[in-house]
C-alpha cells in the first residue's frame, strides 16, 4: 500500500484500482517510463499500453525501463505528441495517465503545450470506455506550469457532470506550488 | 465499482481500500448508519466499529439498519457527540468516517459544531495507526456548513506534512456548493 504523498502516487492509487489485466490504457506523456511500467503490470500479458512522448530520449528511456523490467511486450510506443492519441489509440480504454510539465532530469525549457494538452486530453476522453478514468499530475512550480493547469482546469470544469465525474485533489499541509491532481471518470 | 459521484462515495473508495478484516474503525457521525454498515461489512466478524452520534433518532436508526443487515455485533453504538470519542475508542485504528452537517431526514437546525468537530478530529488523528486515514464530508450549502468547513480545512492545513498527508477533493464541474471531502492520511 503507498503512501499518498504527492500527485503521482495518488494518480497510482486511482490507477490501481481501475484497470485490469486484459485492459487497453494510455501513458500519454510517458517521460521515464514509470508510469507506462505500473500500467504494463496492471494490464499484464494480455493487455496494451500504449505510450506517447514527443522527445526521443523519453521514448528511449521508457523501452529501455520496460525491457529491463520484462515489460516491453505490452508496450505500443509511440514517438508524437499527445494531441496525435486519436490517430493511433483505439476505442476502449480504461484508463489514461497524463503527467505534465518537463521530462524530470530533461530540458526543463521543453513543457508541454497548454492548447496541445486540452486536445489530447478531449481526444482521450472520446476513446474512454464508461467508468474508465484520466489522471492528470499538474505542476504550477514552473514557467507556464500555472497557464496550462489553468487550461486543464477550464476543459475539465466545463465536462458535463452527467458524463463525466471530475475531482480535483490538492494537499492541504503543502505549499500551493504543490504538484496536484485532476482525475476525470467517464460515467457512461 | 461505486462510480465516483460525490464526497461519500469518494470516501467509500478510500475506505474499502484500507480497511481490512479484524480492524478497529470509527463511524463518527453515523446518522442514518451507512457509513457504519460500510464499515461493518468491510472490518467482519472479528473487527469493530465505533459509532458515535449525538442524536438518538440517529442511533436508533444506526442499530436498526444493522440489526437488519446482520451486522450489529461487530458494533459499538455511543450516544455521544464525536467530541468524546477519546473516552470510548481505543488507540490503532486504521480509518475514521465523519460525515458532518446535519442529519439527512432530521432536523437541519441539529448540525455538528466546528469546535467539537476539530476536537473530534484531533482526538481521531491521534488514535489512527500509521496508514490509517480519516475521511471527512464537508457541506458547505447550510447554514455554519461554510464556517465548520473552514474550521476543518484550517486543522488539516496545519497536520505537519512528515506526520500526514491532507488532501481536498472537490469536484470542479458542480456547483461551489458541492459536499467535498478531505482526507488525512497518517504516515508514521
Amino acid at each position: 500500500m503507498e503512501t499518498l504523498r504527492g500527485a503521482v502516487p495518488l494518480s497510482h492509487y486511482f490507477l490501481r484500482e481501475r484497470v485490469r489485466p486484459g485492459d487497453t490504457v494510455l501513458d500519454a506523456t510517458c517521460g521515464n517510463g514509470l508510469d507506462t511500467l505500473l500500467l504494463a503490470q496492471l494490464v499484464g500479458e494480455e493487455g496494451t499500453v500504449w505510450a506517447f512522448d514527443v522527445q526521443p530520449r523519453a521514448i528511449a528511456a521508457t523501452r529501455e525501463l520496460l525491457e529491463r523490467e520484462g515489460r516491453l511486450a505490452q508496450a505500443r510506443l509511440v514517438e508524437a505528441g499527445h494531441e496525435r492519441v486519436a490517430e493511433f489509440v483505439p476505442h476502449g480504454i480504461t484508463a489514461a495517465a497524463f503527467n505534465l510539465g518537463y521530462l524530470p532530469g530533461g530540458d526543463t525549457t521543453l513543457i508541454t503545450d497548454p492548447g496541445n494538452t486540452v486536445s489530447a486530453l478531449e481526444q482521450t476522453a472520446q476513446l474512454l470506455a464508461p467508468g474508465g478514468i484520466i489522471t492528470i499530475a499538474l505542476y504550477t512550480g514552473h514557467a507556464g506550469g500555472p497557464e496550462e493547469a489553468a487550461a486543464v482546469e477550464g476543459w475539465a470544469a466545463a465536462l458535463h457532470p452527467g458524463r463525466c465525474n471530475v475531482w480535483r485533489h490538492r494537499q492541504l499541509n503543502r505549499p500551493d506550488t504543490a504538484p496536484y491532481l485532476v482525475l476525470i471518470e467517464r460515467i457512461r
